[in-house]
């Protein structure tokens, strides 16, 4: 059996009390109990986290890599993240910075059941970037949200996706939309012989999240949008692994911003929204574009892109989905910044152009191929 | 119909830059499109967020209160947050303070089912602070976890929880695990007369969650415990409204940590182990104690028990549970700082004394009577 190992930046004052946090973690992290009173043999051995060596990163913090055993895991993704950053989430001057899954949890957590290849392979799209405008606004019914998602299909979109702020309102309820937008985009496909797919929001109850899913599959969408700061990351493990679904799966960041918006906490921007997006199934992950309204540097967003698409990572290389800010004036930076493999998001912007949102397409289109 | 309203901190370098965000805010968490494209009527009126004040608080510190529509929320908990703080969480500098629940979706989040009041009901403890031993170490048998839980229920435990690192590894399975414990706690009760309920930690695959926890009412345990930060808050709000479950709840912060340690990002204590628990349904909310491993201020932990507390809170009152440091010694300072409303976990300093855990409990009982 193969441990993993997950590497943390801690912020310490010296090399003496960064070993003195990372030991205390391994015990938090596994047996929470005074190291004096961990059972002798197998606990101690091999349940117990191993401190496998702290090391000065820059002045005041301090790399620590800490392996765990499958065992500590068994089957379970919230086990899984719980080990990798339950209890310590809760101390300061804490940052998950990298994970090596190993062998025994990689067969464990295979990852995406599409990624890029299978995405671009459904959507018909062998390369360039795709393009995926969001559906909104919240408040509308589910004929005027079908009429702007059929113009946008009509009009070349690879993919198109629910806002995530359209869950079971009662103004556009979940199964409504989802028949009368799926139906929208078939129609869409069928005049152009396209083939773009709609991505409805999985939302309501917590326990529908997977008869949403099945509804959504019946009535022909192309995938699916999942939430996982609201719903939990092992929804997405669900989605990815069932074959009654089988259908590509894009994560939407909302509730995520505190886990990695301090430089002390939480995680890197790389880990959360490429490395635990690939670790729960996700084909594509979306995340706050620079520029925009929120708080992401240009670093922290291509190293988003990296984690997502690198060879050597969990899985299958995902799509990055750099959302806000995107238009045809910026589509040239943007992929001067991000390259082929990415979906780029289209939103509240084309509401200004639904009347010539084919002609937006088709200048997009030219400057991403 | 009630609007509802979330008061946010703002951190910007005058009010006319925090009135511009509480604005930008409004349309973020409901229509997010820009302003001049929002429709008239209907989603202009009722839908987009509206900025019902913005105050100075402090140098650098502004108040935003903002109302929104029921009509975004449904009767969802998942969407109820995303719209409380979901695109706003990837923002910087922003901080949710409070909690207006209105008319309208208070008979729609009903909170706690039991309560303090139900809780004592079921524990047979009318009075005086509730003592809760955390069975652990992960790694061990469910035979070897039983006979802590026997101990621990004999000596008068009032509840006894499953440590949250108790998953459904292979060492103990969940199920195996409740049956065992559940069974030792209900033979020492029939011994002593006494009424300790087994609180599992409902864990393994997401889609397990309902199953797990109806096959601990099966089993015979005494309630759940809960991990909103890996499984959604949803799953507390679900077993909370089921009546096939029908058990008290208790929720974990792991995982949680990151949306409450930053200053200026995500909820404050009291929000997140308060009122959020409160908002869901648990009936006994944990959260780490000051002094013990964790970064939380004795003034953080007076926030957080006052919250879950206070009667004008959403539903019935409910349990803070400060966990870590506890021990005969400090029982007296934990029992004058939070007073009797209190359930008290005892962590791993109760496996040093084992076999004289009645002496243990018995000398905790005297402090917190």
């Amino acid at each position: 059996m193969c441990r993993f190992a997950v590497s943390y930046r801690i912020f310490a004052g010296s090399l003496a009390e960064a070993e003195d946090r990372a030991a205390g973690m391994a015990l938090e992290q596994t047996v929470e109990i005074p190291r004096d009173v961990v059972p002798h043999g197998y606990i101690e051995d091999e349940i117990l986290g191993r401190v496998e060596a702290v090391a000065a990163e820059t002045k005041g913090t301090f790399l620590a890599r800490i392996s765990y055993s499958p065992d500590s895991v068994g089957d379970d993704l919230p086990q899984l993240l719980n080990v990798i950053f339950g209890n310590s989430s809760i101390q300061k001057g804490l940052k998950v910075v990298g994970l090596e899954l190993g062998e025994t949890l990689a067969e464990r957590f295979p990852g995406a059941r599409f990624g890029i290849a299978g995405v671009r392979q459904r959507a018909h799209r062998p390369t360039g970037g795709l393009i995926c405008p969001v559906i909104k606004p919240q408040g509308s019914d589910a004929d005027t949200l079908a009429a702007i998602a059929y113009a946008c299909a009509l009009a070349g979109a690879d993919l198109i996706k629910d806002d995530h702020g359209l869950a079971n309102q009662s103004m556009a309820p979940f199964r409504e939309r989802c028949e009368k937008l799926s139906a929208a985009v078939a129609r869409a496909n069928r005049e152009t012989g396209g083939h773009c797919l709609y991505m409805p929001n999985i939302s309501g109850h917590a326990e529908e999240a997977a008869e949403f899913a099945r509804f959504a599959r019946d009535a022909g969408a192309g995938g699916a949008l999942i939430m996982p700061g609201l719903f939990g990351f092992d929804l997405t493990r669900q989605l990815a692994a069932a074959d009654w679904f089988g259908l590509p799966l894009m994560t939407h960041p909302t509730f995520l911003g505190s886990h990695v918006l301090s430089e002390t906490l939480g995680f890197t921007h790389a880990m959360m929204f490429g490395v635990l997006q690939r670790l729960s199934g996700a084909d594509i992950s979306i995340f706050p574009n620079v520029g925009g309204r929120f708080g992401f540097s240009a670093d922290d967003c291509r190293s988003i892109a990296e984690a997502c698409r690198a060879p050597g990572g969990i899985g299958q290389p995902i799509f990055p989905s750099p959302g806000g800010g995107m238009s045809v004036e910026r589509a040239g930076d943007m992929r001067a910044m991000f390259g082929d493999d990415v979906v780029y998001l289209l939103g509240g912007s084309l509401l200004r152009h639904l009347d010539c949102v084919d002609e937006t397409l088709r200048q997009m289109r030219s400057r991403l191929a």
